[in-house]
């Protein structure tokens, strides 16, 4: 590396750096003892999950990090987290990517993604090129099944939080959203409203999220005694002309639905296009918010998730692993919201 | 660095470099003698600029990148870019990410990504971090206006290209959009549709592109003789608070607007909501498209960039100097264009 570039990121790091918070700053911040804060950096139990809170609260704002933890604070360069997606450009990310920034940023770390564009290999070769370029940890939305190969970067010290999705044959945090009950609410949501005749097009079913909200659909009808017609059940890729083919094969056959549920964002803005060229008026409820659903005619009923917080604890319990927590690994699931604004509460019209 | 790491690397590099396309490839795909191709990558005359777009457009196709590069193609180790955003959220920039994603993955390259959140000095910090290790080249949006810190890198053979917005104080390859021109065309636009009195909200002044786009608003009302009362001209940080208090102060002012000119689409978002709790028509015009700008009421007239364009465009650029072209740094200016959809072309109302 050539010596005027060492110096600058050395220069950059010491004016940064000059002012560390303690644990007794954290202790103090979070109105708690020493000893509390060492037993939350530590993993140790005899801490309640409130307190916890508190504490990694207080950790997260001050930027503390542990002064003895090799991993973070190697002389004279900054420490960085790699944040891996699996799709650069869908907007349910932004919120997560932004807040994993916030958090990264709050600790001193600078933060950098990836894309994997939904290849297993490729997520593979991306994460493997972080790690070798020396990321202190990861955030993996993995597009993966088998995360095998991070086997001996985990044992080098590289701490990895997978969200959104689960790992795949290792154990390693997680933090997921309860898809299942998401989208079987969100289907139960227009049984309640009168339907009885209700398509599913979701994302291709190899993606645990997409498979999770078929099994909430199917939960939903069958839970009701609802029999599903062939082509009302539409998992595959998500772009425009697949979404639009398959809804108006499910609104133009010979058993056509009264509503739709969508599986996620994408799917659900593809069906606004579809529904508003319609003359009869169709029910949707779809997976996740998105930015002026509010605003259309209907306004959008949603199964909502919140990407930032995702993205926040993700990140939290990231660093909490970098300033050396040795418990066990976690699960975290959030839940969802079904915000009900009037395209899923029309009723049947056929 | 751990042994496993750098053979899991190697491993994967190699299977995936077996069969590298060459210049004949190129040659025969654009349809061009050998001599052609190796004027296009070695930067030198002779060659229309339409013969020369050929040939680029077969380079990213095939992937061609020469043997004897030393800057890509270090032994055991995969290519990288870096992309550097000003705002990983902002869904103007999801297009654009991924153009470059797709052309750094047809040369075979990772994308790195990272956001400034337009704070000068995180930009520097970041790109230094990106230069540290090992990226080939970078995409910058810059949030700075003095890029003479990168003088270095760009010495030892980092190509750097700008998007969006030029470099400061630096000579670069850089691909911007005629905001002046869109602006003011789009402020003209009103204009022929009767309004006198007509606001502008957008960025801070001291973007480039937010500074372009203020000029063109003037440019369009000094053309008409148009004076700007003091509440028309609102730049600013663009979060939703900030813009609906000054759009309430043009609308509710001694000098009402009768139009309004949003700087940015995070801007025309914000105020579709304010004027749509309004019982007067107000006429929209936005700089920037966005998703779903069709379908609400009314649709939103655009002044439309192409971000998937300036990415391929700069990419593209990218991988040029990459190959070895040494003709002098290139500005390239897209052109925008004016989408009329309904909320433009409303007459005034008082």
């Amino acid at each position: 590396m050539p010596e005027t570039v060492r110096s600058a990121a050395a220069r950059t790091t010491g004016t940064r750096y000059g002012n560390r918070p303690t644990m007794k700053d954290v202790a103090a911040r979070a109105g708690v003892g020493l000893k509390t804060v060492s037993r939350v950096v530590n993993g140790e139990p005899g801490v309640s999950p409130d307190t916890e809170r508190r504490v990694q609260e207080s950790i997260t704002a001050l930027g503390f990090r542990r002064n003895d933890s090799a991993r973070i604070l190697r002389k004279g360069r900054t420490a960085s987290i790699g944040l891996v997606l699996e799709d650069l450009a869908d907007p349910f990310y932004a919120p997560l990517s932004r807040a994993v920034e916030e958090v990264a940023r709050a600790h001193g770390a600078l933060l950098i993604n990836g894309s994997s564009a939904e290849d297993p290999g490729r997520e593979q070769e991306l994460v493997l090129a972080l790690c070798a370029r020396r990321v202190d940890g990861l955030v993996i939305v993995p597009a993966s099944d088998d995360h095998r190969y991070l086997e001996p970067e985990i044992a080098a010290g590289v701490a990895t939080v997978f969200v959104d999705r689960p790992p795949g044959r290792i154990e390693a945090d997680q933090v997921l959203v309860d898809s299942f009950a998401g989208a079987r609410d969100g289907v139960a949501h227009l049984i309640a409203h009168g339907h009885r005749r209700i398509g599913f097009i979701g994302d291709l079913p190899r993606i645990h999220t997409a498979h999770e909200r078929i099994r909430g659909y199917e939960a939903a009808m069958a839970g009701a005694r609802l029999p599903v017609h062939e082509s009302w059940l539409a998992p595959g890729a998500t772009d425009p002309a697949r979404v639009r083919a398959d809804a108006e094969r499910m609104l133009d056959g010979p058993e056509p639905v009264t509503a739709v549920f969508a599986g996620n964002n994408r799917v659900t803005v593809t069906l606004v296009r579809v529904l508003a060229e319609r003359r009869r008026p169709v029910a949707l409820v779809g997976f996740d918010d998105f930015e002026l659903a509010d605003m259309l005619s209907p306004p959008v009923t949603v199964v909502a998730q919140d990407p930032a917080q995702l993205g926040r604890t993700a990140a939290d319990l990231l660093f909490r692993r970098l300033e050396g927590a040795h418990d066990p690994p976690r699960l975290t699931t959030h839940p969802t919201r079904l915000i009900a604004r009037g395209s899923g509460e029309l009723p049947p019209h056929s």
